[in-house]
């Protein structure tokens, strides 16, 4: 029977340390890190995720505002915003809570983040640092899975993986992560990754699987990934969020992209859903956020 | 036997078409592209690689000029000339010759070059954008990689890929080309992609090739792929380039990754070293240059 792998512990023990970190550069005279989320539109779930993240910020220490936009917004008018917090020197971070609305264009405003308060790790100048191994700020939750990975001691070098999906702010950048080279400023994982997604024959995905030491899976398909497709001792991190209706009861509740009850039969580890990585995301977000204010000090102090 | 893909020939064709394009380009009123070629140094190879290009540029007819710098030069000195290129507006294309000197931080060479007349697609930008799916500058040997697939009608939609190596030039941007979705901006190839590299063990490197459609490797090791690990029918495209010492005759030649002679009695397409990958490069590195040159019009008209 699998390890569960704990992620609402993990990221509690993670939020932690961050808040003696925090308190440690307050010690120094610094002002706490402020973080502005901007929310456009009433989506429930993005709704839920800025408060998540905005309560972390405050148990750790973290100043945050959100700024809730409705959803008629003009893209003009989100930039502007945006340009604001880019240039206001009490704001360290700025994250946009995606989607954002249809007439927006989603590239454009996470590239108007200026790279060093984009905690997200979502701006051309991040995602191309990550890539060429490059200090920088690195997407959320890839960061939080490869600690996942670290702190539960799961070897990754020189070991397969499979990351199903090729979404650009999580599979692409775990994709990198987990295949460069560990010697480098981002600490990389030197596993064999494949890459697969919605192209790739059911039969293969199901033998690059089995193949696979360990698994990380981000379609957002229920029941995706079956017990047999896990081979025994495999790592299996889940960051699918599904709502179904449970039959049984008619209420809805979340789930992952695995069969979670059938996989855990057979793997070494499992990350379940709620619980998993969505936590860990949460945290990473807040090391990014501390990050990115400390690097503005250095660079102030220049 | 496998059919044979002549880059030089492929080249050969595409060098022709870009010359009527500059041609159509200048005859509407536009100078000829210019290209600086910037050589730290006297490394013989690197010295005959920037011959062949400024080759490629005059037959081509875009204008060039190549910089020959001591290899005492201060990578300051080098900063200074490249800010200079940026700057000035008669510049359209920039390369900057690799590798550079040991006490020089390439890293740092690369994204000094502005991301616009970044004709290498070196500069972190484009690397972001590239892993973005995004309109942009990519690196001309996997867009030369991609456009013999293409020229040679190998299928990719869904099949498995298999990329050797993980250097940042060619393997990371040829893995991102051969994964990503076909429907934007790169025109990417829609594969299941496997990267490689020098911690996958041997016996695993040669599971992932047998299972592979196409093999695209990159590592500098020859004889590394060999028949047992080549699917029949496979397309095995070899970047490669090796000086060796012919037993027999005792002089050098040229060699790739991939053990010819053997493979190409199972590949069903296979490319040569030389005469494969490198005109290729060459041939996009001019395409690059006159895409360039036409978005800085199109800028400068806004």
């Amino acid at each position: 029977m699998a390890q569960i792998i704990d992620g609402s512990g993990l990221a509690k023990d993670i939020r932690c340390e961050l808040r003696k970190e925090l308190e440690q550069f307050m010690a120094a005279g610094h002002r706490a890190p402020h973080l502005t989320a901007i929310i456009v539109g009433e989506d429930p779930a993005s709704q839920k995720y800025v408060t998540n993240k905005m309560n972390a910020c405050k148990e750790i220490g973290i100043s945050s505002e959100t700024k809730v936009l409705p959803a008629s917004t003009t893209q003009d008018e989100l930039l502007q915003l945006i340009s604001e917090q880019n240039s206001n020197p009490n704001v360290n971070g700025i994250l946009v809570q995606l989607p954002v609305p249809e007439h927006m264009d989603e590239r454009t405003i996470c590239n108007a983040v200026c790279a060093e308060k984009d905690v997200d790790g979502f701006n051309e100048i991040n995602v191309g640092r990550l890539a060429l191994d490059m200090e920088g700020i690195i997407p959320a939750t890839p960061q939080g899975i490869k600690a996942m990975l670290e702190l539960s001691n799961i070897e990754t070098f020189g070991r397969n993986a499979v990351v199903v999906g090729r979404s650009k702010n999580v599979s692409l950048p775990m994709a990198i992560l987990l295949s460069s080279d560990g010697k480098n400023a981002t600490n990389a994982l030197d596993a064999t990754v494949t890459i697969c997604h919605r192209y790739t024959p059911p039969k293969e995905l199901a033998k690059f699987c089995r193949q696979a030491d360990i698994i990380v899976v981000a379609v957002g398909k229920p029941g995706l990934i079956t017990k047999d497709m896990v081979k025994p001792g495999a790592c299996v991190i889940d960051v699918g969020i599904n709502r179904i209706k449970d039959e049984q009861t008619g209420n809805f509740r979340l789930v992952g992209d695995v069969d979670f009850d059938e996989v855990r039969q057979v793997a070494g580890h499992i990350s379940p859903v709620p619980g998993g990585v969505g936590p860990m995301t949460v945290a990473m977000l807040m090391k990014n956020t501390i990050k990115a204010a400390k690097s503005q000090v250095a660079y102030r102090s220049d």
